[in-house]
């Protein structure tokens, strides 16, 4: 691309942009490109757009919308998945598309990274049971197998998400395995872990966290079999898609005693008011905030600065997201 | 030392021994010394000791002890402090001492880790407030602030424990601090942190975290006066010693909703039953926990192990304990 200046509007819902995009980061943006004050949220797009910098609710760049933009050369996103937006009749036209997903991994793999330091711990239930006696207890003896040290955590995911908590993981004297159809043995060794079959992660890890996309494919990825394998003691992490479980088995299975559950994200979400998740003592639901929320927005938007600056400067995006990629990604 | 098969015997509570050296462990001890069955717990020592491996409940080795071993040379101890147990008499007689302190440091630096990384999303507050409501909201507007980006953690003492959370800290996007009077620029330098005096850190920092040792210069170091100004919305985090707050003036700020807080340890242990903060939304409380527990302490087994190898090839200890720095350390 040889923009040299290119002319930059953003579409996202209302009172997004002063989120992601603080005064320093606009006004290195205003030192590159052409910045147009209004945000498009709907109806038509403005014109004589070369970059549409994109955040959560742009509306979805579909004929209509690109033939209001006929000089709309690419698109810059600032969040993860560009499916919402970034439409078929998009890619046909050749607009190329960045994601701020790597940027926009971290605060979930962080949020990851905490729940399963402290589901080795047991900390939700020896807290229940803290509170519940206020008393001191032999915590080894009462939950065997406590503490952190050789407690297999499973990645079902090898996604940007799922490798940044293997990273995240490595300081600590845990094992992790990764299941994934697209993770051949070769990458699950450059990534440092072992590579197993779904179904054995399921059934052999103490915390099964989940990493993978929302496809058709993926639905229910945690159905009633494979929570039922899990083991006694073992936790649950959702911060992907409600989608990958099945809700009603996983009650079961909580209820049983059985497991423990950290969920950020449910299907449906939020849960219905009369789900019996939402007082156990051994489950911690929060409203998907594991993602880019409050100052990890501002993280987002510098990413998309940086690629504007490059393409300015003549350089490729540092973040491109191809089609081809993305029926296997979120 | 020279003692190229020492005579090891085990002083601590009663079977604490098998939770500390596994198998493994017992085996490469046994190929490089003479190994007692019994454990010590009190009454007279094992006669013909040349080094004793202490852990929790050993007995203190006091002048009657002493004369009763009087070829102990060394101490090996499979946990942090070794106030409790290393008497005056035993560091005039020259008993060298080594202590896991570093490894149990571990499982303390990793809860912080954890617990600093979830205060920064306000995990416990939105928990709360989602499990209240059942329904979403824009957690952005609720919590201003929230988000691990640009937090400024305030690591109280750089101690072993401290130094590792900092070390911990590196890969996220937060400012950490340090206070610390042992500490200065140069060696804040090398630990990439800034130092800071502690009034500065408590009333500044988003989550203030204690990794200070309990001596009676330490006792209420969050007093009144430095709970009172720290910042709305922050986090105190203890892990170290119930001494070191105020645990009344810590009640009245955490009930007038200015902070959250994260104890491990408390002051009483456990808090009286009728205490406000065992029900508290914005308090986790966990029973001392955050240090060694079940599969943990066979790190610390495995310290001592490496270190009964080291002296009978002749080899200073890894870990010495120095009795000139105790008056400063835990």
């Amino acid at each position: 691309m040889t923009t040299s200046r290119p002319r930059v509007a953003f579409g996202m819902q209302d009172g997004l942009r002063e989120r992601l995009l603080t005064p320093a980061a606009l006004a290195r943006l205003a030192a590159v490109a052409d910045v147009r004050e209004e945000v498009w949220t709907g109806g038509a797009p403005p014109a004589d757009t070369d970059v549409l910098v994109t955040g959560w609710g742009c509306p979805p760049l579909d004929a209509t919308a690109l033939d209001a933009m006929p000089s709309l050369r690419a698109v810059v996103h600032c969040a993860g998945s560009v499916k919402h937006h970034v439409t078929d009749a998009a890619w046909r036209r050749g607009v190329e598309v960045s994601s701020a997903t790597a940027a926009n991994a971290l605060p979930v793999a962080e949020y990851t990274l905490a729940v399963v330091l402290l589901a080795g711990k047991a900390v939700l239930e020896v807290a229940e049971e803290f509170r519940r006696t206020r008393a001191p207890v032999d915590w080894s003896t009462r939950f065997p197998g406590i503490g952190n040290v050789g407690k297999r955590v499973g990645i079902v995911g090898a996604s940007t998400i799922g490798r940044r908590v293997v990273e995240l993981l490595r300081p600590f004297d845990v094992e992790v395995v990764v299941a994934d159809p697209y993770l051949d043995d070769a990458a699950a060794t450059a990534l440092g872990v072992t590579r197993v079959e779904l179904d054995e992660l399921v059934a052999t890890s103490d915390v099964v966290s989940l990493h993978a996309p929302d496809l058709p494919e993926t639905r229910h990825l945690l159905d009633r079999r494979r929570l039922a394998s899990m083991r006694t003691g073992a936790t649950l992490v959702n911060t992907a898609r409600g989608a990958l479980v099945d809700t009603e088995a996983l009650t079961e299975v909580v209820l049983a005693g059985r497991i423990s559950a950290v969920l950020d994200v449910t299907e449906p979400e939020p849960l219905p008011a009369g789900s019996p998740l939402w007082d156990h003592p051994r489950v911690l639901l929060t409203p998907h905030v594991a993602g880019s929320l409050g100052t990890e927005l501002t993280r987002l938007g510098e990413v998309a600065v940086a690629e504007l600056e490059r393409l300015a400067g003549g350089q490729p995006f540092a973040h491109p997201v191809r089609r081809e990629e993305l029926d296997r990604r979120a």
